[in-house]
């Protein structure tokens, strides 16, 4: 009784190992959680002034596209980002998550194809899949540090299905920030062939050493083809708030994302007032959280180039690094840690990569770290996966 | 670049219609807004104070399925209605809007078919749409009060393609409650033809006159073929929080389920918090907002009543009436009361009720009314509605 689509949904790589961990913390192992991008940097306090500054005595629906005052607050903050967009041209979205879906649903139909770079965030499989939407890869290679794939394997991915382009940009999983010249060949590749570009820009912020983001948004002469996807998740470590946007100029995609919208009523109220509150936060306070992920990067990093035979290329932006391992299969090495491997009661969690690419067999010794942690628990937690690797291959 | 999904998804027949009623409102009228479920009754404070309780410091990601104790809150809340079910069964959702998508989900592929009873709640055709699923109608009648329709037209219904059956009750937008003997023949039905019960039961306590809500749950031998959709909008007067629930005994579907709750990551934590507190509260505070509701259901009803050439019966629960009018066209009616009427600088907006119907034509002159408003005010609303049937016939 059970749909195709249902059954050929992915288990999300991020969370399909989790009983695993489970099963190492009842034994009373310390799992470092590298495999999910949930920082511990503190919510700023500003989230719960603002829901007991506003506190309706009705915790009413909303508008369908978010609380207008919600919405003014996210075009000043994209002003200050050189983009220029009006209170109508932003949706509010539960999470990130559902303006990847309301983007998708409005561009594709069943049978429809989105190209993206992979390995991806994981997830837009899952949301493709439940949309009946065919997302085709064009493959980066942790040998270049995933920069973008040549223009040759984007032009050979194309069909006559082909209806938009969709990639995160810094990356998840990879952490490679693409450069202006990068992001104006995916433009002029999405123009030739008539695509949609759909940016993902939820790590805007998290760019290091001085590099500067450069979004979709930033040239000119594509607003109708352009859906910008972003959320306050990480950029205000508030992933439990669930509020994303979907961004567009393109009229016929708002009047249909409205239309979405409506069906599910409206985002939570609640959140909704909490992140008008983070939104009055300055730069200040991101630059400092980007400086504190920088440090994290730094130390994540260096621990991993320690360890002999892995591939590896410093992160410019997010908070993730995708690395290739020295073993057969990341996925069963990750199992094997959780399951037979400790130092001093300690062990680590990555996720598998293969779950980031659809090209089967593609990643399958890569593994993404989430450095969410403090840098000296990062450090401990790369060196445990660096003994676990010597090990595990001893053992073999 | 639009797709056909996006332009074949209805707007909202509760909102399509605002942007009449901004205007009338810039103009200074009043308007009774009868078309939307948004209570006016308040929330009850432990949202707020089960939200400072808990208070983490960082609003994080919770388990996709919801956190475990709100699922046990709702366990024991299902237990005082006979209905058992653990924590595993059920997945909290983004309102009962996602646990209606994810049911059509996880039964339906692209082109399948779901048959429901029309008129349905409006948004079933958005999900379906938005899901490639299709909605086929099993038609009641105003001049019945909306009771069950036959089993022949079910039979008439079908195609190889009929996946499962979706419907409410009591009844959005018709307020009919069906009794022990019609619930069970619509579950010998679905047995009979191998069909999955989506049971919407979000109005479960809002039986009026001393009838007791039957739940597909509560029919033996149909564990595997059951889905339930919930939510604690309308019960807590909550409709700001989107917290739903789907539940199931379907291991598979709940595998499914999980996979595309994975996806989306979790429900809003805040809000989740906030649910644990309202699900604390007991019989007494649901009996005194059912016992509201039922002084409400009488004043619109006897108002109603009073209208020249209504068709109109007694609502047996939920918050709505649904009425034939003596106008040719319902909508037309409405845009002319938001236009054109007005008794002493107030009017009365209601929904149209065609688009609660997929059938083309269906339900042209009903207009669902959700009696939200306090008691007097719903029999002046409704006095002016019937004033504005009136002078509208008497104008063409």
């Amino acid at each position: 009784m059970i749909s195709k689509r249902a059954i050929e949904t992915p288990a999300s790589p991020i969370r399909r190992l989790v009983p695993y961990s489970d099963e190492a913390e009842k034994r009373g192992i310390h799992v470092y959680h590298l495999n999910i991008g949930q920082p511990d940097i503190k919510t700023p306090k500003i989230w719960y002034e603002y829901i007991e500054k506003y506190k309706p005595e009705v915790v009413a629906y909303t508008h369908s596209q978010g609380l207008l005052e919600l919405r003014e607050a996210f075009a000043d903050y994209y002003a200050k980002h050189n983009i220029n967009v009006n209170p109508d041209e932003i949706t509010i979205t539960n999470g990130g998550s559902e303006a990847i879906m309301f983007a998708l649903g409005v561009v594709c139909d069943p049978g429809d194809e989105v190209l993206t770079i992979e390995p991806f965030y994981a997830n837009y499989l899952g949301f493709a899949t439940y949309l009946s939407v065919k997302l085709v890869p064009v493959t980066a290679h942790p040998e270049d540090g995933y920069r973008l794939p040549s223009m040759e394997a984007f032009e050979r991915a194309l069909t006559p299905k082909t209806k938009a382009i969709l990639f995160s940009n810094p990356s998840n999983p990879t952490g490679t920030v693409y450069t202006y010249e990068e992001v104006k060949r995916i433009i002029e590749f999405a123009k030739k062939h008539d695509l949609v570009i759909i940016s993902d820009e939820v790590y805007r912020e998290f760019t290091f050493d001085g590099r500067k983001h450069v979004s979709a948004f930033h040239f000119e002469g594509i607003e109708d083809r352009l859906i910008i996807v972003d959320s306050i998740s990480k950029r205000y470590s508030a992933c439990g708030a669930r509020i994303g946007v979907l961004v567009t100029k393109n009229k016929e995609f708002s009047k249909g994302v409205l239309k979405f919208a409506q069906a599910r009523l409206c985002p939570a109220e609640t959140s909704q007032y909490g992140a008008i509150g983070l939104l009055k936060l300055g730069d200040e306070y991101t630059n400092s959280v980007r400086d504190e992920y920088q440090k994290r990067r730094d130390a994540t990093y260096e621990a991993m180039k320690k360890i002999p035979g892995v591939v590896v290329h410093k992160p410019e932006g997010a908070f993730y690094l995708a690395a290739k391992l020295p073993v057969d299969n990341a996925e069963d090495f990750i199992i094997w840690m959780l399951k037979e491997f400790n130092i001093n009661g300690k062990t680590t969690m990555a996720s598998p990569l293969n779950g980031f690419y659809v090209t089967p067999g593609a990643g399958v010794s890569e593994i993404r770290i989430a450095y969410v942690l403090e840098s000296e628990k990062l450090t401990e937690a790369v060196e445990i996966l660096g003994e676990g690797i010597n090990e595990y291959n001893k053992s073999k």
